[in-house]
């Protein structure tokens, strides 16, 4: 088939929820919950799926998208609010978190305190919801309604047909909102709590809006379709803990046991379970179990967290993962075009300079073998770069642990580098926090890797004395081109060569522009970049003075493939290929040399390049 | 400082667990235990630390080799091994795994079933022991101490003064046996259960043993410092539930939402805690709180926790990390050396043949992303390439993951290729099961990523019919270092040119070699390698009839960096670097042409090695 032919084809995921609710679908034990009279209304039949990855792919099918009222799935995320509004130990003053192995309708007061033992029991959701800020009961519910807005990323309304049913027949959760006000759970009339308690549960969702919302605790706390922001992160932990100690009433334990993903579940047949770091799914089928919990419902989750192996306490080690690549300054060194004697110090001397490229997430558990590594290796480590380009995420206990590798290098007088680190703005922070005054002078930070190596191989090459002063012009007759030209043959070029001058940051070569000319370098130094942008280039290679560029385009004869820019005041010598390709006849003595010389330069850039392709391959 | 002098620093994780063991040393609340009176001995200012990464690495401090009894933290082990003898299923029927919210020593057995409540109070524990199959009390024993040894790494041993003092006082544990064999949960006499019990809790340990053991949890059941398996990975997720929802006695709850790992502690003052896949804590001080923890083990937890972020729920989006790099056949192509003509259609066909670098631990949630991003890419792909070099494990619900993608591109005839597999042998061992008869025509494996390659672009270049067919001789006039040159030139070279035969296998060059002659390809291929050891060997480069090789040694005068080996039957005329120089005065015409044709043959080569270094980088 042709390239260009159009193909769409469905995931594998799609089709498989597909299959499971195809399976499912058959099953019709249990019975819709008709405690509220206005949820017996629901029609046995629907059924929808949906799971949501952590990274914001959403795969429906069935009934997704069929509206149904939240009920108890509301109490985790207005739990999670609660804790923004007041903190940990002041929402656990009131609410305990230990389960109970109750039934969610019971009433489960801590003896002597009168704290309900969890916020996933009615008695529990009710002090919660209590502790929800506004200074009205319309402030209160229009923050209840925002809040669930950001974590299904849409905006969503109560069921006011259920929210009515609800409260004409919520006796039972009237009485527990006096006994929590006995008990001073409550400080002031429970009944507006109450209320808002009927409310939070009429919120009307989809499956849809399950897995998404699901998928939001997934990526702690940041909705992955939307961006934005539903709780803060600090805080997810403590909402999928009673989530996955209390919230499928008394099957909670033989759940995690089995499904292992904390999960919430509601009487009008919704189910919602988190695997933190992964995925969210959103079930909805209003036919219950004798523990209020949709028969659907589990069976689905069952079988996913059993396809896809998806139990949260069934982990594989990371392993070494956070270091993508170790090398030395030996084997791949800086885009700075070294002299052959800088080049030859270097290939010995630059094995002290040792690269970490570090990726992922940066946590307590990757960093650790990411410390490990450089001090089993600090013998030979003169100076170290960290390398955070692909690094995705770095948490504080991290850069702690980066801090102490630094502080110790540090007391040895070893460097520690840091590339790519301007996306991750706590590094810098906490170094900044931790270094005080010694910030500037230790945390050395660079652009990229390849400045961060430039940078080593210059103290390497200064301390060794082998470094060619930057700054100094050279002669013709240090022209590595020029390399064995008799005074005559230097002459005779010097006939041919026509000099220039560039400013700092002139443009001296376009890429796309015809090749008509071979630049000696007599002083300064140029760099090439892959583009004008100068917050997207790259640094393809730095020439300095002694040394040709843009010959490769005159030997090939293809247009400039990169642009050139002079670094500092430049001088260079200018060749046409016109008086290049005349020498054939003219002097085809000097010719030979200077193609020999300018082979012998492509050699060493090809062998350079294949040793650095050996490293990253 | 120099290179050579030797430096040794204490690792930053040390230090800190150094400074919590000096802070939490002051803690002198709690008391010993003394209910077994043999407890009652322990010195209360015993104090040690330990905490193992799930790669193996072992920190530990103060008295970590401080013998002392397991007491209850022997349960989730037991339960493990009871899981390994009777499955999940019988487990679950004898003994539930609902939290009480009661305390260790309560009875909590199922109304109806007499099933206790869960393995981790002592009525479930004794029922657990009771499924230790064994002929005799002594084998029953011996596996217990043997399965106790493979997760500590080393050999262990009842403590019998303690095991006496259990014995002599157990009449609680006694009664409890009775009554569960009085539901039928224990079916036979219950003493000698009931004593294997009391062995069990008095198998000696320290806390660097509780480290390892925990390190082995997170490990998925294979002990990362022995590398020996201590439990069938599939039921670990099984016992870190229990230790999760009811491992803290009635404090789990609170335990979990604080602290978040799966956990178990014994009255002897030991704490376990374990955060899967990546690390394991052991913490042993003797003054227990009113519930029965060890108060500093307790503060220990809590700090580590808090202070490195461990919680289990506290997840970041692992993202696309399993996709370490993507690029098409355009920008990398395979080490097989193609003609100009050939470089030119893969430069353009080559953008249909798509790599996948993958990394890490395939699971379903990071599959789903490589599925995504293939799908996405679908319309442009005409060749996949799954390369797994960096994949550390696989799971059979990313196999299928990955099974369904080939067998949907399969349908619109792309074929799917799969590079570095025979370290993963779950993949073969899928696909053959799923294939059946179709294996062999669909499951194209290959070595590596560069053999994958050169097989893609073999097809793209028949099918654009600009394949030069492999096994044709060529005529001098075709040598590519002769383009331009002249019938009376050819006829000059050819008289320089010596013609040797090599058959299929035979070492042309050897690395090391001095460099003294180019050779010209006439007919077959020859291809260059990094080592002559035909397992780790890796083709840097192929070339064929028509090219030169050898070249660049002749131009640097380095030794020969690489051997160089016939594919098949070969035909080389070889130039002597001799006869090559004195071309310089014999015929500069002749070596002006030839310095400029392999110029332009190691632009191209730098140009493809720039290229991709560009896409590694």
């Amino acid at each position: 088939m042709s390239a260009t032919e159009k193909v769409s084809l469905t995931s594998p995921i799609l089709d498989y929820l597909q299959s499971l609710h195809q399976s499912f679908a058959s099953i019709t034990d249990g019975k819709v919950a008709t405690y509220i009279p206005e949820l017996g209304k629901a029609n046995p039949d629907w059924f929808g799926i949906c799971l949501v990855t952590a990274t914001g792919n959403v795969y429906e099918v069935g009934d997704s998208q069929q509206p149904f009222t939240i009920q108890s799935i509301s109490k985790p995320f207005v739990y999670g609010l609660a804790l923004e509004d007041h903190g940990r130990s002041h929402v656990l003053s009131k609410v305990s978190a230990e389960p109970t192995g109750d039934a969610f309708n019971s009433i489960s007061l801590e003896p002597g305190t009168g704290r309900p033992r969890n916020p996933m029991i009615n008695a529990g959701a009710i002090a919660t919801t209590a502790l929800i800020e506004g200074k009205s009961a319309a402030t209160r519910q229009r923050r209840l309604l925002e809040m669930f807005g950001l974590y299904a990323g849409r905006e969503v309304a109560l069921d006011e047909a259920v929210y009515r049913s609800e409260s004409e027949t919520g006796h039972r959760n009237r009485a527990i909102g006096h006994m929590l006000r006995n008990f001073d759970i409550l400080t002031s009339d429970p009944i507006p709590s109450v209320e808002l308690y009927f409310q939070q549960c009429s919120v009307s969702v989809t499956a849809r809006d399950l897995g998404i919302m699901a998928a939001t605790l997934a990526n702690r706390g940041i909705n992955p379709v939307t961006g934005k922001q539903a709780i803060r992160g600090e805080y997810v932990e403590s909402v999928l803990s009673v989530m996955g100690s209390c919230g499928m009433y008394d099957y909670a334990g033989e759940w995690m046991y089995k499904i292992g993903m904390p999960a919430k579940s509601g009487v009008s047949g919704g189910i919602l379970a988190v695997l933190p770091g992964q995925l969210g799914i959103g079930v909805f089928s209003p036919l219950l179990d004798a523990r209020g919990n949709s028969v659907r419902g589990i069976s689905v989750c069952d079988a996913i967290s059993r396809h896809c192996d998806l139990h949260l306490l069934n982990r594989q080690s990371a392993g070494r993962s956070a270091i993508r690549l170790k090398f030395t300054g030996a084997e791949v060194g800086s885009n700075r075009v070294r002299t052959p004697a800088e080049a030859r110090t270097l290939s010995q001397l630059g094995r002290g300079i040792k690269v970490f490229q570090l990726q992922g997430n940066l946590t307590f558990t990757t960093t650790e073998a990411i410390v490990r590594a450089v001090l089993d290796d600090v013998d030979t480590i003169e100076f170290l770069i960290l390398d955070f380009k692909r690094v995705q995420t770095i948490n504080e206990s991290a850069c702690r642990l980066l801090y102490l590798v630094l502080d110790k290098l540090a007391e040895v007088g070893k460097p520690v580098l840091f590339a790519h680190t301007s996306r991750l703005l706590l590094i810098r922070r906490y170094f900044k926090l931790k270094l005080g005054d010694r910030f500037e002078q230790r945390f050395h930070a660079f652009e990229d890797n390849d400045l961060a190596l430039e940078w080593c191989e210059d103290q390497v090459l200064e301390k060794a004395q082998a470094r060619r002063p930057a700054s100094a012009a050279v002669s013709f007759a240090d022209y590595e081109l020029f390399e064995n030209f008799t005074e005559a043959e230097l002459k005779a070029m010097s006939e041919l060569l026509q000099r220039r001058s560039h400013r700092a940051g002139e443009v001296i070569i376009n890429a796309g522009d015809p090749a008509s000319e071979i630049y000696f370098l007599a002083q300064g130094s140029v760099s090439v970049f892959t583009s004008p942008d100068i917050e997207t280039r790259k640094r393809l290679a730095t020439f300095s003075a002694g040394m040709v560029f843009g010959e490769m385009a005159a030997i090939d004869r293809a247009p400039r493939s990169a642009m050139i820019v002079a670094d500092s005041e430049v001088v260079c010598d200018v060749l046409s290929l016109e008086d290049f390709e005349r020498l054939d006849s003219t002097n085809p003595g000097i010719k030979i040399k200077l193609l020999q010389n300018l082979s012998l330069g492509l050699c060493r850039r090809l062998r350079v390049a294949n040793r650095k392709l050996s490293v990253y391959d």
